[in-house]
């Protein structure tokens, strides 16, 4: 397959910017793979729930989602003052509007490092700006151009990191998947798929296998989905059958993404990373976390002090469903992440390079790249 | 609660037989948890796609379903001879056509010990009364008995697996357990689940952990079931939140059923049981498997030999679901079953005691008793 296929594999963009509507535009991931709805997002409300709601997920694609909307909502700040006032407003009036909404969005979901480390960035140039004695019209433009770089950067970010993972594969190998850390989560190529997409470039015909990852099959319904898409050889299975297939054999690597990294290479990514991870290291196979470098938190030191998001039981017991999966009114565990021990994990690849134990050293020279 | 409110759990029995209306009667646990609906089996197209559709389930039940089946088939096969020619059939043509019937159920579910053990066991019990001068109508009568007392040793069985897995745990316990080995999966108490039930008679105060069991839910809509009905404290996860769990300290001890255990040890269950048993391991959970004797297979002698059956694809992609799960013609791989290896086990509970390593020695005196 040819980059220009592969760059065809979507047809569309996971987020976009569009100026013209001043809205940010992305594809709802809660009605694929049965239908593909591009949706605007306008207002703090529209992307505060496109993030909690998962229409638009994936450490990475928060981040940049997050960026574009408080831009957006930047924009929409100054028109309001404009409209109700006739004049520009005030930096430190703008400012105030512009905090509270940087706050809500950093309230919709608490795991990913990459929603507060997106808006914080922004956060940051907008204050800068001001302090070189930009005016709130060239500020707007100044976090236009942020917002832009950031998904740039992503880009350039999950390259790398499939050009450094790949190193770790060779070709005609068994690669297993959790979750979706995959284009879908990102803005291109991925992080956990980064090195399948340039493999399948170069030809290297990987067999992946996608864990469906319940309860919102992710794996299922947007891995297995953009990887057949893009003519990947892929097979789905139940998140339950990681030991079978591994034991068969059939798997040389386990890639997945992650959500944040902790100082000691403790991983949050998904829930059931952590059963992946158990498994591989019972059948020898070796487990690589994809992390652009933004996802590392030194200032967190382990995985405990990670907050844990726990979502609603009817995501175990209702959604998707035509009658209900369990008793009404049953208890139900519902956590959306685990914390995988860094004793698990092989490596961890980020775009600067691959870390290794001890991981303490080996992030902190990286996060200094 | 107190014996005879647990003995209500259920209003319906598993599996039972009408003898009125020849045929075998048992609840369609494809409809629950949201529908109570029981059906009656007559002919062996019936009874073989109950078992192959899993209306009736788990090992134990489906070999009391086709000793009742094989039963009331052999009913009819005397019936349909007398009507085609007046007078009751001879012995060889019953004999063939009971063969071929017996065979023909035989060949609904390929892992499960317990379906060809209860037919042959009723098989057994046909010859035997032909040899020792028995008319045809009096081995009818014969097989009739022999069907019933199945369900009966059933029961007994149950509850001293019970007895014995209760020894392993104590009040307070946090206990996991994996698909549905519980009353429905037999004809009273269970097997993975007789140890629940009984210390929930005698006040013990369990916490249970039910996965769900991808892609078929039992778990979920029968396990989740059974023991909030109970009134058991039961917590219903997904597959891959049992690391969580255990890291969090909240299990002491995970009972799974079985379908056929090896002379080695190695046991398979529902797929996903090895990966339960993997992740026990990690965190230094005693594993217990629960199995009547009957699942022992002495003549299997590792996992290795042990047949998986492989299920539709649509299963995962497809059932239950009002949208598409994945992308239409994904491949899915779907066993029903896996392999846990014997080390992974701390014991196997049966009805005569509980075996430990090395299984080779320990089961085999089991199987003597």
């Amino acid at each position: 397959m040819k980059e220009r296929d592969l760059m065809s594999i979507l047809d569309y963009e996971t987020v976009a910017l569009d100026d013209n509507d001043n809205s940010v535009v992305i594809i709802d991931q809660t009605k694929l793979p049965g239908k593909t709805e591009i949706i605007k997002l306008h207002t703090a409300q529209e992307i505060w729930d496109a993030i909690y709601l998962l229409k638009v997920r994936g450490a990475p694609a928060i981040g940049v989602t997050a960026a574009m909307g408080i831009y957006v909502l930047a924009k929409g700040i100054v028109e309001d003052m404009v409209r109700a006032k006739g004049v520009e407003p005030d930096y430190e009036n703008f400012y105030k509007e512009f905090v509270k909404q940087k706050d809500y969005l950093d309230s919709a979901r608490p795991t990913a490092v990459n929603l507060s480390w997106a808006l914080n960035r922004m956060d940051r140039v907008c204050r800068q700006a001001h302090k070189s004695g930009r005016t709130v019209a060239e500020i707007i433009e100044i976090l236009g151009k942020e917002a832009r770089e950031i998904k740039e950067e992503d880009i350039r970010v999950c390259q790398a990191i499939g050009e450094n993972g790949l190193s770790l594969v060779k070709p005609g190998d068994g690669i297993l998947t959790h979750c979706n850390a995959g284009q879908l989560a990102t803005c291109k190529y991925g992080t956990a798929t980064a090195p399948i997409y340039l493999g399948q470039e170069r030809g290297y015909g990987f067999r992946v296998f996608a864990d469906e990852t319940r309860p919102l099959l992710q794996g299922a319904r947007l891995t297995a989905y953009e990887l057949y898409s893009a003519g990947v050889d892929v097979t789905l299975i139940c998140d339950n059958m990681s030991a079978m297939v591994m034991k068969n054999g059939w798997v040389n690597a386990v890639f997945v993404g992650c959500d944040r990294v902790a100082a000691n290479g403790d991983v949050a990514n998904k829930i059931g990373t952590s059963v992946v991870a158990t498994v591989a290291k019972r059948y020898g196979v070796p487990f690589y976390v994809c992390a652009p470098t933004s996802t590392i938190d030194l200032n967190t030191a382990t995985g405990e002090d990670i907050k844990i998001e726990q979502r609603p039981a009817e995501e175990v017991t209702q959604m998707w469903y035509q009658e209900p999966m369990a008793p009404e009114g049953v208890k139900v565990f519902n956590p959306a992440f685990d914390v995988t021990d860094h004793e698990l994990i092989t490596a961890i690849v980020t775009e600067h390079g691959i870390a290794r134990a001890p991981f303490e050293d080996s992030l902190a020279k990286l996060c200094k790249k």
